[in-house]
């Protein structure tokens, strides 16, 4: 658009590069005790480790400022060894994404299964869902911040798992109050509600903060019961 | 650390930029109707276009991604005109979230203020909490997400404005507790979980996209008053 390109100005001097110094309030490049069960179907453990990796620089450095050679060498290969295992930066966080929304969309349904009365079914989904953004906050910060960074195509996919969620968490809340369980002023609202606390602890949550994963959840179930203006069982 | 420099493969071809591409779901640079009320103390025009511009690029491309002729020409200006203003890209973002982080703290002080009831007090909070949310849900992205890039002083300064917030919320609710308005397992965690519903609607929100901004304040409320097990005024 303009004619003349001007010289960009020296945007961050070395001494005081903000990304390389630590967050002050969080380890980002933590991805929680049980990364590794995130990737059952990459069966290249080269593959794995250089989604982690990414994972890592995009939660540290921003996806943009990740170089393809941070990921290889943070995966402690080769510094184009990226290229052997997938064609772009684009790729891997796409893999990244979709792991993550797969993963805690499969862990509510599970979680969910073997319970038919909707306020057991509301608690499972509840912890379920809490559980997985403390575990995986690292991964769930990236999946959900870097959404725009994905090509359109990528995107799409994704956005539809997201979907799929919320409709999910929808359903169960709808069916809730349909058999007189819950009592909501609006299903959706009421949904969003639900979504954003879970959604949440991937943004505040840190080992060794405040409570324990488990006990988060367990409260976090009870709160949702309480929003939800569950009934007594009759 | 290593001896050989290696030439950084290319990583974005110029037909498959995903930023050059529109995020599929929101539109990234709406920084929504009312961001010029953010800026009473900024008072060179100039500063506060520069601001503006400068969270819609970190939105739109990311914190890293943006430099300072994105911010400078973003504004209508010269290319190297924000150094006129701010001496580097830091400050901008240093700027705009403490205006957004001190915004939203002055906004749920006030909308108690009128109020003696923790009921009627906490209504208030979880409306004023809401609406900034869905009203300034650009800047508050920028603000949430983009903390890690702020040096270690600056996030500092944002981090005791966040404390003071959650503070706040976490001694309502301590006091309606105490004076019997409210019943929580868990003061703590439940202010965690009103401070996310609040905070998460930045994430999501899209003006037309479902609810609008006042209804969704109300319903939230509403919400927040449910999970409270708020009791009926004696």
């Amino acid at each position: 658009m303009r004619p003349v390109k001007v010289p960009e100005p020296q945007e961050r001097p070395p001494m005081t590069r903000a990304t390389d110094q630590p967050a002050p309030e969080r380890p980002t490049a933590d991805l929680g005790p049980t990364v590794a069960d995130l990737f059952p179907d990459v069966t290249s453990d080269a593959a794995r480790r250089l989604i982690i990796s990414a994972v890592a620089s995009f939660a540290e450095r921003g996806y943009h400022a990740t170089t393809t050679r941070h990921i290889s060498e943070g995966a402690g290969l080769s510094s184009a060894a990226m290229y052997v295992h997938f064609p772009t930066k684009e790729q891997v966080l796409f893999e990244a994404g979709k792991v993550g929304h797969e993963g805690v969309l499969a862990a509510i349904r599970e979680a969910v299964a073997e319970h038919t009365d909707p306020r057991d079914r509301m608690r499972e989904l509840v912890r379920a869902f809490t559980l997985w953004h403390a575990r995986h906050h690292t991964m769930c910060r990236v999946a959900q911040y870097e959404l725009a960074a994905l090509s359109p195509e990528h995107h799409a996919i994704i956005a539809e798992i997201r979907r799929q969620t919320e409709h999910f968490v929808r359903e169960e809340i709808r069916r809730g109050v349909d058999s007189g369980a819950f009592v909501v002023p609006d299903v959706t609202t009421a949904a969003l509600a639900v979504l954003s606390m879970g959604i949440d602890v991937a943004r505040w949550y840190l080992p060794g903060r405040s409570v324990d994963a488990e006990q988060l959840a367990d409260r976090y179930a009870e709160l949702a019961a309480s929003m939800l203006r569950t009934r007594p069982r009759s």
